[in-house]
């Protein structure tokens, strides 16, 4: 069925732990299957192939009954990441879900447009630094963008681990001066440990500190029209899944 | 001087730890006095009158000076806090900043109005929940709100430490449903110790578990509107002042 979504996970409610919506509470919808293949990935289990037969193909009306479960039928705010969400049909469960008074935030590196799009709350573009490996398709991001601005907020969120993914989003940032930016503190997880799961506590104390070099780098650089964010929630629940 | 404004401390830039600009970079302005006295105030240097001989008349001008120094002349979200800065005249120094690119944010309490509020960007409304053992006027409150909606974005911010101030955060939303609530974790450090300089080091550990007690409570009510926020500069900084 073209109509289905090929979904990783959904839970919630819980809180959103970054970004522009960062402690509002909402309902995650992870799709499953990603055209990227980060080196800090924090979530291969909705990436790689080999976690395919983890996945669902569910109906927009499957999902839209499994988030008014979660959220007991009141209005909230959907958060769709993955993987890559902009690979799924997302429309039908756009249009289901606001008719029952959800909001609609999607979470995609850029690299793939849908005129969907366009219907969403909330665009959160995040192209990958180089920390990540992955080369940015310049002008599938500004097609991203322009579809962004017909509707939904578009924002840009850029995970930085050091200067030269600094350096990467001044350069996104330049390219899109008029869309608010949020840096995300890295979370070296990942890249210390090949094997899954990953530890279920997050090295608190290195997290803040790359916080504090991160607003350093930004208040040096007069540079104030970023947003500074850690992961809220892999502060307060460490790697676990399902936060 | 009438114009002349009491100040303890400007300090910057960094960024805002707390509520609806967490992350974004701001250069603060305290003033100093408050017609409160919060069983946890975090800022008593800027609030009892013994501290008065530390702080200082400045006029708007050499406020504005101050900012611009510490910003690099580039315009910069300026955060008023206190202390209670509902008491100062603030009027000319928003209108100087204005003229230099600057924005607003005033953070307080809601006891005292004034009309240059209207004049704001931000208007963050902080009226203390029962645990703080002070007393809302509701009345105050209200003009407070009523002037907000008249130019600035206007909302609330409660601090919550246990069951009751949530109780009390419910019934001031409910008041003003029309507002945007962010929920505060509460950071006990000033209540387990009547002296001062606070430590500089938080508890991390405690602070992030009352992170997740209040995730839990806003999440089991479905009270999907209300965003949940620690204080993030105390996460990275601790208690220390300055940041």
């Amino acid at each position: 069925m073209k109509e289905n979504i090929l979904i990783s996970e959904i839970f919630g409610p819980t809180v959103q732990g970054e970004g522009p919506l960062v402690g509002r509470p909402t309902v995650f919808v992870r799709t499953g299957g990603c055209d990227y293949r980060c080196a800090w990935c924090d979530t291969l289990y909705a990436v790689l192939p080999e976690h395919r037969n983890e996945w669902v193909l569910m109906t927009p009306a499957e999902i839209e009954r499994r988030i008014d479960e979660l959220a007991g039928n009141d209005p909230v705010l959907v958060t769709v990441s993955g993987g890559n969400p902009a690979l799924q049909p997302l429309a039908p469960l756009i249009k289901l879900g606001h008719a029952k008074g959800h909001k609609f935030a999607l979470e995609t590196q850029g690299s793939v447009s849908s005129p969907w799009f366009a219907e969403l709350d909330w665009l959160i573009l995040s192209p990958k630094p180089p920390s990540s490996h992955m080369t940015t398709d310049w002008d599938a991001l500004d097609v991203c963008v322009s579809i962004g601005k017909q509707g939904p907020r578009c924002v840009l969120k850029i995970v930085v681990f050091d200067d030269i993914d600094y350096s990467y989003a001044r350069t996104v940032s330049a390219r899109h001066p008029a869309l608010p930016i949020y840096l995300q503190v890295g979370n070296p997880a990942p890249l210390k440990q090949a094997a899954r799961p990953l530890p279920d506590e997050a090295e608190i104390d290195d997290l803040l500190a790359r916080f504090r070099w991160l607003v350093g780098k930004v208040t040096a650089d007069h540079w104030f029209t970023a947003t500074v964010l850690p992961q809220l929630h892999v502060l307060a629940w460490g790697n676990r899944r399902g936060f």
